[in-house]
């Protein structure tokens, strides 16, 4: 039997546990639908099929002795290009890295091997991870963006080239991307994924996730990455234990969900508005929980961080090789360097400040349901869209998932973001599977 | 029986306990010897005899109940004035904060409380923990400086009032002190002790510490208040689980100690130099280790992490009220508030890299030998001495303990400085305590 393009990550797992198909027969399937996809749609940065094949090869010897298998054997992941991997080049978005190959597996991908998944190649990020684009292109309609940062991740897995992907966002660059290509997008609590080994661009907003087809998917390669690293102090104390088995049970009642506007409303297009509307007469029973005012100045907190910290992580990029970095990054990099430190440190006294206004609201709601942007993947490759309906939850870090629930009206995916507690990833998921399903059977079509 | 003068506190613990003394009469025998040693020694912000008398006849009726005993029950504890308690001032060593009566006990006064003690008074403080000195003198001689920022503390213990006292330091608050008023004043790592209710001044510096007249008596003290508060991240994950026990044990091995100049070393007066290869010669192999050049930076690096975070938590009572702040305050947050995010970025990123180049010397030896000051307390009040000798092991965040074991040139203390690895303060404990052991047999005198 030859696997089926499209495979959940699940049912690629346990294709090959059951030996249904082998790893190495699964992987050619991928390869195979790379190749039919990538002349458009451009997602990956390394990719070498050679590579992957013996990866395969090596997991099929391992069963085939009879040894354990991990949650995730043989199933196919791509990898963002800013996190390190050994034997494969890591090179950032950005010709100034051009070979850079690393020693070390960054934590991350050392964990997925582990778990048994193979590391089928590099996926495009925007240069160093910030908004010039890379080359790759919507699966849904070529001539429009699939987002960014992490642009190649949500592509690979939305063109049905490999059941899940790493990202990582530091303002919208996990939610955005999903939404765009109309996947899932799963960005866990700040520090629940240890960064060890991947680009740095700003260590106080800077969080890994994982595209998929499904929130079980994510949830199943969630519980195999999540947890504390030594040398990412930010991850101290982390802990995935139980993870799965809370976000694939059943909520114990019907969850509270409370849809949150956000400061960034007035960006939202009317036809976004509209959909949501429509969304929360289909779930039914959704409470509109207003911000206080204290939450109107987080684009601009957030946009303090972010410039001064990229800008002392990668500034080094525009002293090195001004002629090959992008005058948005120049810009950002220029902008970060004349904060001072003082308006910094006020700045990072935000986070603090409106996690625990939107504590309040999770006292009383599950989640928060918010779009994942103001609406479909605009058209044009020269940007990669707005982030501004995931600021704030990057800033918090909070728990955030883009579930692929409606379709625009240009006929592209429109992404409903649902955002959770700090440090309640599992409880997230949870509600994320029951809302999913629910919308499933409430809402006629093929868009969930 | 009357409690004597001077008694340290295990022995203080153990009379209440065994019903030697009540806990009246020893809080009555402190504030006697306050009433004695306070016209010349200025130690306390605020004492009223009433109100500990108070606490101690509750503690006493506490015991006569049969309810269990705390390991400090009927101990006076000083509490320095920059650390808040319920129902006494807390006025930060500032005029501006006059009369400022906070509603609640910081986190280690509350545990202090739980452990019996009695929170005697609030004693003196620099201005704001910073370097305008505040009325204190010296207990050896009310001529010279008792240091500072913890200068009522230090004395206070140094004049027999109390067999205990809380600190801290951003710098050399807590070392320098105790080496100039001759006591044992121990700073656990950062983030040992959680700063909650305590006045921020520098946050990623500020640690607090436990003056007292033995190396055991102020481990049982440490155990009581080290450990995880909730409302100090930066103190997740510490515990203080038997740390008594081994503090007080007997070493596996002889401790294998390393002498350590730091780049102050310059700054060491020619009699501490020659104390301190007289203090080699009596301990016996003891290898002098040089630090790598990288060190060289640090008394700098420590400065802009310094200034940028007063001026940051502090900078208000500049703007509020100039006319009650000294120049040397003026100062310090006009050069803090000047300095640029990205400078104070990369100073924060030597403390990681000076913490592991600690590390080697670490994997060798048990702890570093170092001064604790250039010389004896200077003369004169309108400074509080040179913290130079501190700021490498705060700036690390590494545990370290004055030991006086020496007497200077001029009669007045002269102090010993032993640091320990981050996160093994235990250890540290038990060294200290095999050294002032093994100098008292191995010198004549009754400096230790």
């Amino acid at each position: 039997m030859k696997p089926a393009v499209g495979l959940s990550a699940s049912d690629a797992a346990a294709g090959v546990a059951e030996g249904a198909f082998t790893a190495e027969q699964l992987v050619a399937v991928c390869l195979d639908r790379a190749d039919e996809t990538e002349p458009e749609i451009q997602a990956w940065a390394h990719l070498d099929r050679e590579q992957a094949l013996k990866q395969a090869r090596a997991l099929d010897a391992h069963k085939q002795r009879g040894s354990p298998l991990g949650p995730l054997h043989g199933v196919p992941v791509a990898i963002k290009d800013i996190i390190d991997t050994a034997g494969m080049p890591t090179e950032n978005g950005t010709p100034v890295d051009a070979g850079r190959r690393p020693r070390k597996d960054a934590a991350i991908v050392r964990r997925l091997r582990r778990a048994g998944a193979v590391i089928l190649g590099k996926s495009v990020t925007t240069e160093l991870a910030y908004f010039h684009p890379g080359k790759t292109r919507n699966p849904h309609n070529p001539e429009h963006t699939p987002g960014g940062s992490s642009s190649g991740s949500a592509a690979a897995v939305a063109a049905g080239v490999v059941p899940l992907a790493i990202g990582s966002q530091t303002n919208g660059s996990m939610i955005r991307p999903a939404a765009f290509c109309g996947v899932v997008g799963f960005k866990p609590g700040f520090g629940a994924i240890p960064r060890t080994g991947v680009m740095a661009a700003a260590p106080s907003l800077d969080q890994l996730g994982i595209f998929g087809r499904s929130v079980a998917d994510v949830a199943l390669t969630a519980e195999t990455v999540i947890g504390a690293d030594d040398e990412d102090a930010a991850s101290a104390g982390q802990s995935a234990g139980g993870l799965y088995a809370v976000a694939t049970s059943a909520p114990p009642v019907r969850p509270a969900i409370a849809f949150v506007k956000t400061p960034a409303w007035d960006r939202a297009e009317p036809a976004t508005r509209a959909a949501f509307e429509e969304l929360r007469t289909a779930i039914g029973e959704v409470d509109e929980v207003p911000l206080p005012e204290v939450f109107d100045g987080v684009l601009d907190v957030h946009r303090v961080v972010m410039a001064v910290e990229m800008a002392k992580s990668l500034g080094g990029y525009v002293d090195k090789a001004p002629e090959h970095i992008s005058d948005a990054f120049k810009g950002l990099v220029a902008e970060g360097r004349a904060v001072s430190a003082y308006d910094y440190l006020a700045a990072r006294d935000w986070q603090s400040i409106l996690s625990s206004g939107l504590d309040a609201i999770f006292d009383r709601y599950d989640a928060i349901l918010t779009p994942s942007a103001p609406g479909e993947a605009p058209k044009g490759l020269e940007s990669t869209g707005d982030p501004c309906f995931c600021t704030l939850w990057t800033f918090c870090g909070t728990p955030a998932i883009n579930l692929p629930l409606m379709t625009g009206k240009g006929g592209l995916p429109l992404g409903a973001q649902l955002v959770g507690r700090k440090g309640d990833d599992a409880r997230l998921l949870r509600t994320a599977r029951w809302l999913a399903d629910h919308i499933d059977d409430a809402v006629e079509g093929d868009d969930t």
